[in-house]
């Protein structure tokens, strides 16, 4: 039985993993935080586990003596305020926010526009992307857990860099999110009559996740690479939709191509290399990305689209298959809906 | 040319106003005031009347010399504590909150939870639905415009309780809301995660517009009559969709019904009744309510359907409605779209 | 390991059904049936169940030697032309359609517009509401599943009436429906931009879950009743929302009726009384049915307000209760999510 | 008073063709045909109607006598059938679909995948864009009103084109759309099931509007250009949100491109040019194009983002701003909501 706490339960994040990970019988959830919710039980702010989570949200303290493994889920820049106290307590941190996912304190601050806090804790930090670095997950105190967007991007762009089928520059990255990945928040801008029958594009070409995305790519690929990145907020609750174009670097047909990525992927049992063009109900309240590949004739770019659940794959999906990994478990477990 | 001002108008309520009112050649808006807004010029609120609008927000003060109509669009509890004064400068006001709706400052107080602040005006408020009370709004200085619910329910049954068709007791009112009826609101519970693949009722039987649909009904048709009110909300936007079942007094066609529904309403522009369902769409952008009648043979009970665009019939474009008899201009104008 | 087949597996109950069986180490679906799709690949047609799911649609064939249990999903009509063959090579067939559900070959021509084919199969078959009739259900040979809107109004009014808290006439019951409950359907009627930002009534006072919902209810509670039934088409996919006023025969409080009811459902798992009023959100992918209770003290009426999800409580997993109850299996089985 | 009929009114763009027609004092519409309707009343399918269009839906006929202007709304390839002969009794035509807006008849067949019926009507066609070539449109018979993907890309890469601020190769063109640009349709594909919570590409690097954009571009801006386009379809009913990356060919402001642009546009009321990132709710129900600019600063791309509604100015709308310059009246009117 693997004992575990959620720091900051209360928010999508925080919720979904508690869904999954109430459903297994070789894990148990001992204490859930929620700075604003100290004192209410989970099913009073989530009436979806009523009857089936008996817990009640505490405020955080450091001392989380008795759980082998900590997820924390909270905003931006406070994940590095207690990581280094907890590691303390805690011999197995998962962190799902951006504290711990960039390798450098100075392009944190650039992104996020505040000083990094912990900066010492950066090195010790792996990447929680399994499909390229599960063997450094295994034996990780401190997993930075994917940003949604830069899954869904990274996961489609490997192989074709590793392979160097495509440029390495001139790359454009499109992505539509759902809603719930700007989390559980009362933001004007989120509300229902300003997101439903309306479409935008945000933070165009300065989204956080781009220095993420580029550091990781070129570390698993050994290539420097160039990307523009624009994410837009779509009327949707879940999902991540992106379409990448990226220029071949000679003629391939799409099945050539196709057999490249199944190959590159064929010990990854989450991502799913497809014929079709994917859909995001394909992926809705699974852990898969799914990933498509298009040649277009009139330019030879090469066309990715990836989909993935931002909850699943995108967030509290990988970090439970990163703590399968940390604990010597078969990475799907837990993770078939 | 009326000159007019609009209170508030950083709602959707006054956002509708301004586009209502803006594409009128007979009409000039001269002050626009929000106070959270003093100094951001419309545009940039509210890009859709970029080139359109060329207004600056203001702050509210009491002198608004030189308009000869004043719309307030505040939120339930602050148009009572302007509208005394405001009386002084503007001859015209309506009024689009729930303020000046109900005779007693003490049924006020039980529904809205806090004392009335000028309870005098109350007498002098004419309640603003020119299908029941046209005569009285021409003259009056104070106009208090129905609530979306209030709207959809009291011309729905008004017909059947005047023609003594249906008993006064028994009746069960079902409405659904879209969510900008809710105004421009960062309540959590009103953000896009939360609503979208949503319903919930709220309020159940005790909603502020019970009060206001009781009284208004009792005094357009002469009888005592006792009913209960369900409020949902629902992921669209706009629309109210009203359900109504009332006991048929005696056994009557459908044809019938229609028939003295008709007449009932042949003087009103913006009522039709219908042999089809009604359906949001229906009335969607316009000012129309649609009212639509079936009558059930297991039970012998009068189900009356009436839908409305919460925003035109039910807010602004009833405000426009109602400027238009008090100034003496066809109820029409500027409402087709 | 129980063996079984979905008879009609293309249809939105069906895929829900293959999505519950597939996640279950005790249950193999062997044969998976749909006349469009005979000869596609499952995971063409869904590619949600790419690699998950290694099954090929095949045509209906009477034979279904080496089954345990037919699980038939097709459109109104189409089951009763074959479950009498069917039976003579299956033992356990649930019926996720509405032939099997009426007692009366009458009452069902009448409200479903054509003649019965097998009325003799009538008799044989039991209501599949476990929490009702979980007796019969371990021993029948046909199970006929609930509709999703029998079921929430079912469940929400058995107590009430069981007890002679309610007045037995006068009952008005308002159902929202999400559009899955239609099918996977080409209708016009359904296209997104025809649903979309709207609301529609339909079938008011002739729905054919009204004979159901009353011969149920009348056997279970041992009362006569009437009421009258308005269901209504809301934007959402899944999800109904049934809210009924019931006409309380002595004054009482909700606290009393919270405990009369949590009383009545103290052996069903799948039921939950609710002091908060409940959401579709929190029943959503599970096969939950909660209940809340309020009492209108304008009118004394009792309001229950009941929220399932239609393709499970209403539909699949509803199926699958079913079949854990007939195996002897614990009634929750790949039940919780 | 201008005379008009409208050839296909039953689809989306013939109804918002209708609604803005109807509105007008100084327009009558004589004539609505539908083949499938024909003997059915307009507000018999468009409730919305009732009380405003008192019109029937008659079959189509060649002889139009007594109309000054036809609009022709019918499904691709329909529209070049019955162009020719309509030609001899109607004096000006505009055509919203897409049989007459490439010069080449190879062209058509290689994207439409059958033949054109009428190919030496296709040098007749004017292309309808206002923006770019009005004075053309003035006097000709038949316009070609653009495709709505197609007005939303070519607005805003034609001035950045035509000033060689940006590669003509290298261009990437993402476009989102919302679903009444398929059509009053009944295939599954576009049922709220199918497309709610939901978000595909489609037609990938092969669709339709690739060589309107493309041949357009180039006979406005005098520069052979290559592109790479892919159309999504997302959960919204109106609306076409576009993001293209041009790398910028030397260093620039984006208020210096703003600048260019604005002054591009100087003559054009319907192209308003943004500092904010525009959004599907600043254009809808209005004939707006509203293009906004950004310079992504980590690969030099000039990213733009243009946005409009698509049964607008992807369509009716444009189709009314056509015969406004056609008839010599102020391209605007009608055309403000």
């Amino acid at each position: 039985m693997i004992t575990a706490a959620i720091i900051g339960a209360s928010g999508y994040s925080g919720a979904e993993l508690l869904r999954l990970l109430s459903m297994r019988s070789d894990v148990q959830v001992k204490k859930v935080t929620a700075h604003t919710y100290a004192g209410t039980r989970v099913e009073e702010l989530y009436p979806v586990f009523s009857g089936r989570v008996e817990l009640e949200f505490e405020a955080f303290s450091n001392q989380l003596g008795g759980v082998e493994v900590a997820f924390v889920a909270l905003p931006s820049g406070e994940a590095m305020k207690i990581v280094p106290q907890l590691s303390s307590s805690v011999g197995r941190i998962i962190d799902l926010g951006g504290d711990f996912r960039l390798r450098s304190a100075a392009l944190y601050e650039k992104y996020y526009h505040h000083p990094h806090a912990a900066p010492s804790a950066l090195d010790r930090a792996v990447y929680g992307l399994p499909e390229l670095f599960s063997d450094s997950i295994q034996s990780a105190p401190l997993v930075a857990n994917p940003g949604c967007y830069a899954t869904s991007v990274i996961l489609a762009l490997a192989p074709a860099l590793k392979h160097d089928i495509v440029a390495s520059e001139g790359i454009v990255v499109n992505s539509l999110s759902g809603v719930s990945g700007a989390g559980r928040t009362s933001a004007i801008d989120f509300s229902f009559s300003e997101i439903n029958e309306n479409i935008r594009a945000y933070k165009v070409g300065t989204h956080q996740h781009t220095p993420e995305i580029q550091s990781i790519l070129e570390q698993a690929t050994g290539r420097t690479i160039s990307f523009s990145f624009v994410p837009h907020l779509v009327p949707i609750t879940r999902g991540i939709y992106t379409t990448i174009h990226a220029r071949l670097r000679a003629g391939m047909s799409e099945s050539e191509l196709i057999e490249i990525y199944q190959s590159f992927y064929r010990d990854a049992p989450f991502v799913r290399i497809k014929r079709q063009i994917p859909q995001v109900k394909d992926v809705l309240y699974t852990n898969f990305c799914d990933v498509g590949l298009v040649v277009d004739r009139h330019t030879n770019d090469l066309i990715l689209i990836s989909v993935i659940d931002n909850l699943m794959k995108g967030a509290a999906g990988q970090a439970v298959q990163n703590m399968n990994i940390m604990f010597g478990i078969p990475q799907e477990r837990g993770l078939h809906s």
